[in-house]
């Protein structure tokens, strides 16, 4: 996997053999976006599994299960770890009866098939988002959601890559997206690379941008979404999100429907990760705030589904209210 | 006068003797901060007119005015450079018949008299703000407005270094404020200094925090505010004023009146300085954006009055509708 904390200076490949090794570029943020994410732990179970004694069966599913709560514990946030924890699980579950050695190439097979899919989904899914985006189109994004983020392609950044591949013009704001510059340091280097038109802002410009601007749309990524819409991403959203509300500004979610966890009635309930307060005040190789200094470092927040015009999944595009349309999706 | 940019690592004083290293001084934001800049280009037109030709008084004036257009060319959002540079040409046009070691006694009295005024104001400013700080208040402040600002003491942050004295417990949020950073490393630095709890957040998690917490209000600076109440403060300022307004929570500019230009009818008329992408791009040391980006890097926004609850000051609370109250108030 690509080391995402060099870019865009250093295009560094990372070849991991350890769950150790997989745990800390999960938790430093080598590897991330929910979608990629899930892949990487659904190929840490197949590489946990590489390592149990093959004898014994039961130990085996033990160590399955304890990789498996080790993936999950290392992000709280993003859904997708644990949804592609549990595919796996299921995957391994189905071949109980069978041999160790069958239920490893049951795992392989399907963490093949997750890394497949994630591709097909997000090009549906630009496909389906392609059709809100007007040809000389000005758009704000946050955070980074192109293919670095996923197995391939992308989420939000993936819907500008269809809309530009369909032969619109499109001026893309970048939300730098402080502290970790996911925006400045990703976004924009896809961005460039497919010769899309692309000005990075601060996070805080945005809102000057729209009073300023014609801005056609909001599109950003998801990390998990509530059954009623609200929807957990990256800190900024929200504040991007009631920015767009007061500009009148169409605000859309772009994610697989994995990122869907219907386990939540509400984004009350989306366990929000805080990070070391050193990413803010030692981020750039420099201290920038004084000795002593408390600081508060959400790295998600929570945007209510009443500021979200639609969420765009593979399946289509999910419109308020969010509750029947997920229910609709989810069960179709 | 110390060197900003050099906080919260080091303390240093720079010894200014010449125009064109202030005026580096203020295009580097060495100095900054509208207050503090009006003085700084006060005491730059004494600088500069000790070294006119001192016999023709003539001469000495074309120079003076030289010196007071080369002062307001260095940032064109701040009023309080010109309204500075013009306090002075008009005390040295009182003298202009008289010897030119007696208009250059005007200027240094002068400028003396404006440094003492702003150290005074802003203890009246803090005095009339503090009547809207409850006890165990919670406050989101933008950009530095403390005594780095001013001559001493400060605006927004005066405010509630007066309410601190008066012995109210205070929580403030800090906006880091990105891209120079003026919060992390001066608000930072001045709040510890005075004990006042206070916890640093990156801009786009202000409205996370009025999302989760009890926010009584926010309170900011201003660099011109034009006659309807529209006020240009630091990128960031709008946004966190649109966040504000969504959440119920009331929104204070704290200026003197020196910072209100009344030859604008309207924010719209303000002139926003650009910066270059780079204190975007190599903001600490490190780049953090690939090669060839484009960067879109206004230093100001301007926030509309009708976001506005109240303008703090020296002579009281101005509020809506502000051009009559902006009107009684030059007046009087």
């Amino acid at each position: 996997m690509i080391d995402q904390t060099r870019l865009p200076l250093e295009l560094i490949y990372l070849d991991i053999t350890e769950i150790p090794a997989l745990c800390e570029a999960i938790t430093s943020l080598r590897i991330r976006g929910a979608p990629a994410l899930g892949v990487a732990a659904a190929f840490g179970m197949v590489l946990g599994s590489q390592h149990y004694p093959e004898e014994n069966s039961d130990a085996f599913f033990a160590n399955l299960r304890k990789t498996g709560d080790i993936l999950k514990a290392t992000r709280p946030t993003a859904v997708n770890l644990g949804w592609a924890v549990d595919k796996m699980q299921a995957a391994a579950d189905a071949h109980k009866m069978a041999s160790v050695s069958t239920v490893k190439e049951a795992l392989l097979k399907e963490a093949r098939r997750l890394y497949e899919a994630d591709r097909d989904i997000n090009r549906r899914l630009g496909e389906h988002g392609n059709v809100l985006i007007p040809d000389n189109a000005q758009v704000i994004t946050h955070c980074n959601t192109g293919a670095l983020a996923t197995v391939d392609y992308g989420t939000a950044v993936g819907v500008l890559f269809t809309a530009h591949g369909a032969g619109k013009k499109l001026k893309v704001w970048v939300d730098e997206t402080r502290p970790l510059l996911q925006g400045a340091r990703l976004n924009m280097w896809e961005l460039l690379q497919e010769g899309i038109d692309a000005s990075l802002i601060c996070d805080n410009a945005a809102a000057f941008v729209m009073q300023r601007e014609k801005i056609d749309l909001c599109i950003v990524g998801a990390d998990r979404i509530a059954n009623n819409g609200d929807t957990a991403n990256k800190i900024g959203t929200y504040g991007l999100a009631v920015s767009a509300h007061h500009h009148g500004i169409p605000f859309y979610i772009a994610a697989p429907m994995s990122t869907i966890d219907s386990s939540l009635n509400s984004g009350k309930e989306i366990p929000i990760e805080f990070r070391s307060g050193d990413e803010i005040t030692f981020g750039f190789g420099r201290q920038t705030a004084p000795e002593g200094s408390s600081v508060f470092a959400p790295a998600f927040d929570v945007t209510p589904a009443d500021l979200i015009a639609g969420i765009i999944t593979e399946e289509g595009i999910l419109r308020p209210p969010f509750d029947a349309a997920i229910r609709a999706s989810v069960k179709s």
